[in-house]
């Protein structure tokens, strides 16, 4: 077993890679280590026809923490106070969070216990979220003297502004409930049905074209940075692509002719 | 009867223009024809100074399942199999759902039955919506093969992220209900009560100043795109014009003097 | 007691400063020497380190009515009718309501009666909100034929869009409890308990570094215009920062040695 399989576990199952994080004794912190075999594990994704859509769940009680704080002190005995070490952590996690935005399949986030600060980031950055009724989520890092500012890019993008400003400023959890209600998570379920209910999400966007999943979540992310009529520009020709794809076209030709669909090729 | 008034039908009363998508059979699909009719009539409304507020509904159950599938897959005869077809047919969808935002005049969506795809997008589009308890929404276009990714332009400018993704990646229907608690729609209606709500919606914006609503519909739009800074600056003049109108004079002089609105000019 | 001591009211307990519009008579309008009142006396809490939060209410029964209409219709003797007039107040307006968004110092908003126009729009602008239960919001020019084109800045970033475009379009009242569904405040306390909530709020903010709280609310509004990959080289950046500040290496040092947070220095 290598050493990224012992911080990160990855099952597949049919179409379905699922991800859990594996150091709950550190609530799944995101240590350098952990950053690096995340962002490995999603590069190897990214390039696996099998993979329709990942699942990111925390082994233990917990999903996430957030970052290593034991570790960053430690950089702190270096010359310059660990200010490089610092730099380098954010942006390795900043692009580690990218890569989840930027990935052709679904991510689905599936939360029990706490999710804080980097932890919180996680959920908001996956496409989608399912909780658990124990779940909490909380931006703590003002408690401790460190605004969540990286969390925040990924947090007000999903939550209007008054509430992603009162999560950041107080540092104080919400329920699984309240996460709902805000839409940093989808759905919440009870904690005995949490993986089946994840897995049952993540099984009915694997049934559908890869094809139109990969341009779709792609043109999410880009369009939503344009203004509305470079936006349309983008989308159109997204829509007028994935019309010349496979799938499409016999997808299209099943529905008109009231047949089932058909089995996807992914292209 | 113009082929326009056969796809489409227009009802005037009292500054309001109902605007009937006339196709139930194909329910009201946004065949070519369709989007051209429609893109007729509103460059029409746009200069016409007798219209205050346009409604948009569908004849029949239902108010608009999207593109029609059956015409567009006739263009995969063509020698490019269709891609320059559907380029030019999701640009003339786009211009006319642009259209709708650029109309001075505030256009509401009555939403009965199913509202999918490309009908989704119109009420997104739309600057308010009104539903019947029976209206469903879906961007349904995934289940065939083909993303939603136009109708997404629409839908991710008034969704929030994660239940933007969750209709577009599963595809599925949602309530009226929910589409009130997401902000697809203003409000949700008995189905009895539908247009009578819509129209009582109508005459109340139709009651106010048409100059004051004009300057402000643009402006909604241009300085959402904007930085906080330019965004003040384009609405510090966009009022300062206001103030300059005839009907905000009157307006305010009878605010401050305790006397009834006056008639408007609408200028 | 300067002029600027009888429009605004300013008390300072333990590091909450509390301004209170003090023109009950007039709804406390924003006045042209409201305005500029309440402009310096932010410039002078923005270099004043004693100040960790502040609460922004109103004397009397309300929050605050928005322009001062007589005022205003006064400045139509002039030569242009005014017009550089009104160009001039919207810009010391604008510029006021940048202030609050520019503060180091988060800002709340407490709302008590009614809060319209541009005093919907300071509601909108506070970083939070906190409003009794009787409370009432209304971006209402419209119906007086001067649409709320800057109040609308604000709005819209708050809101989704079809609740701003309703609430912009009609310009009716919208309830406390309304306005937190929709996002404008964050909670709706009992108007007995109006000022102890939200110094109760202001309180648990101050007890926070001052050092993280500037570096968040800055990067909260700067990241929230950039795209996502410069919102994040940002966001790090700011991050790295915030941790070589003293404040941060204390109550990371105390947070993993379990001792209770360091008595921050606000550096």
């Amino acid at each position: 077993m290598s050493e990224d399989n012992q911080l990160i576990t990855r099952q597949d199952d049919a179409g379905v890679a699922r991800l859990t994080l594996n150091q709950p004794r550190s609530i799944n912190a995101l240590s350098e280590a952990m950053l690096l075999a995340l962002q490995s594990m999603l590069d190897d994704i990214a390039k696996d026809r099998s993979v329709r859509v990942v699942i990111l769940s925390g082994a233990g009680d917990h999903f996430c923490a957030g970052h290593n704080l034991k570790e960053m002190t430690a950089a702190r005995e270096q010359g310059d106070g660990g200010f490089d070490y610092f730099q380098a952590l954010f942006a390795t996690c900043s692009r580690m969070m990218q890569t989840i935005v930027e990935l052709p399949q679904p991510v689905i986030a599936e939360v029990s216990g706490i999710a804080t600060a980097a932890g919180c980031q996680l959920v908001a950055t996956c496409d989608l979220a399912v909780a658990a009724e124990d779940a909490r989520f909380a931006t703590s890092g003002v408690t401790i003297g460190l605004f969540c500012s990286t969390p925040m890019v990924a947090l007000t993008r999903n939550l209007s502004r008054k509430h992603a400003m009162e999560m950041l400023l107080l540092g104080e959890f919400i329920s699984a409930q309240r996460a709902a209600e805000l839409g940093l998570v989808n759905r919440v379920v009870p904690l005995a049905d949490l993986s089946r209910e994840t897995m049952d999400l993540a099984r009915r966007i694997a049934d559908k074209s890869l094809a139109a999943i990969k341009i779709g979540k792609t043109a999410f992310y880009e369009q939503a940075q344009m203004s509305l009529s470079e936006a349309y520009a983008y989308a159109g020709r997204a829509m007028a692509e994935n019309m010349m794809a496979r799938d499409a076209e016999a997808g299209i030709g099943a529905f008109i002719s009231k047949s089932p669909m058909p089995d996807w090729t992914g292209e």
